[in-house]
């Protein structure tokens, strides 16, 4: 996790991933939150420390939260918000518009780690750790939310060999991102001993671009906010009924990923790549 | 759960069930902790409300944990605990006694909801539920732990047929058993629609008694003891390296059961308990 100086950088500059697949898609840009910085998985500058020059694009005026509030509003169910971050600011879009919820088309979250370790600690993915309170929130909130965790997105894996293809390759985009992966790669290596890495974000975005990418169940999320296993995301499939009331009783469901369709996920992130 | 009296009662009644295979088991018999009454499982009375006479045998005078320190001293890796319920005796033994890891040989731990849900809510098992502090004491204790979850025992089902075997049988303990059974029954089918129970407490000790009928993975478990996930088993597998150290981090590795013969499971207490 970076400041919200390098994020808004990297929001704007990633904004052609959009672009890509031809929808529009909000990126979440944090802020006030205490930040854990994942400068080992990312580089310093959150773009594998290749201190590209600063973007010509400009930050909104607006808050992120209140950005969100006003495109939900203006475009009433035609929104989808694909969240690559912490939940802070989609959080702060729940609590402070009561029509949020019923505007936004969906909120399709990268995070989580259903029935796997996180990749933080054995509990916790590295998105919903950052912020757990705002993640129970928007879990909770009613929202047509769709999360994708690491339980799928590690199933999208991209080698050694895909990424040589990508450098072989003319296009614009695959050249950016191949002199950003070097750090990704090399983390990857260190942390899970794989020759390839996770595409955590592209899969998470075509799971709101092309749905029938993956397969969801649906059940009530919550998230632990405290201790030892403080951001860990705990699905109830109900399949049994409890006699007493517990934590997740009439709690709103919410879609989970359980499975994705990985070499189409990599045939597109290639596909787009390579003729950008 | 039930009170100490109940459960001594229950200890030494259901003691049939270690001779039967042959073996010597300490029951777990709770005191101290508060406790969760789970009468609709088992009757008010932890027997099927059937109100038998009180036992002829008496309740020793140790302590539940000196009980088990003085037996491991005594048979110093000989002795095998299978624990059927809360910890809290175990723990006790555990921190009074700095011998007592390496002089007891095995404790299976009938516990735990390895990335599934719960029996008391989404996150928890009833066991474990029942003292997590004491669960989380003995699964990092570097005891060699063997934890058969309902992961596991919900894998071993005894059904309505199966049942009616039992009581078409002239066995002792058959019949014994079928009628304690109608509660058990009356629970699943409300809380799982299943027409038919699970056997946890034999799978635990048939664990114990056949260690073939069970495989298990290895990794360490700690368990949360506050917030809406109080009572969770969480289970790292060691698959990842951290570049943090977490909570999970320089703890013993415990087994944590991942597959069971349930035929076999069902026809050994089958076998067992008409040929009684």
């Amino acid at each position: 996790m970076l400041g919200i100086h390098d994020t808004t950088s990297i929001s704007i500059k990633l904004s052609f991933f959009c672009c890509i697949f031809n929808k529009f898609i909000f990126f979440h840009l944090k802020k006030g939150t205490k930040l854990r910085i994942a400068d080992f998985v990312h580089g310093t500058d959150g773009l594998g420390n290749q201190n590209f020059p600063p973007p010509k694009g400009k930050p909104i005026e607006l808050s992120a939260a209140d950005f969100l509030i006003q495109q939900a509003s203006c475009y009433p169910g035609k929104v989808t918000v694909v969240a690559l971050g912490p939940l802070t600011n989609i959080a702060l879009a729940i609590q402070s518009d009561p029509h949020f919820v019923k505007n936004i088309q969906q909120i399709v979250v990268l995070g989580g780690a259903f029935a796997v370790n996180g990749n933080v600690n054995p509990a916790a993915e590295a998105n919903i750790f950052g912020d757990p309170d705002a993640a129970d929130v928007v879990f909770t909130s009613g929202a047509d939310v769709l999360a994708v965790g690491i339980n799928v997105t590690h199933q999208v894996f991209f080698t050694d060999a895909d990424r040589d293809k990508l450098a072989e390759s003319n296009g614009k985009y695959a050249q950016y991102l191949c002199k950003i992966l070097d750090v990704y790669y090399s983390y990857h290596h260190v942390a899970y001993s794989t020759k390839g890495v996770y595409l955590h974000d592209p899969t998470a975005l075509l799971a709101a671009v092309t749905p029938s990418l993956i397969t969801f169940t649906e059940g009530v999320v919550r998230v632990q906010t405290t201790g030892i296993t403080r951001g860990l995301t705990l699905f109830y499939n109900k399949q049994k009924r409890f006699g007493e009331v517990t934590e997740w009783s009439d709690k709103p469901s919410v879609k989970v990923a359980v499975t994705v369709d990985a070499p189409a996920v990599i045939n597109l992130v290639m596909e787009r790549l390579t003729n950008s």
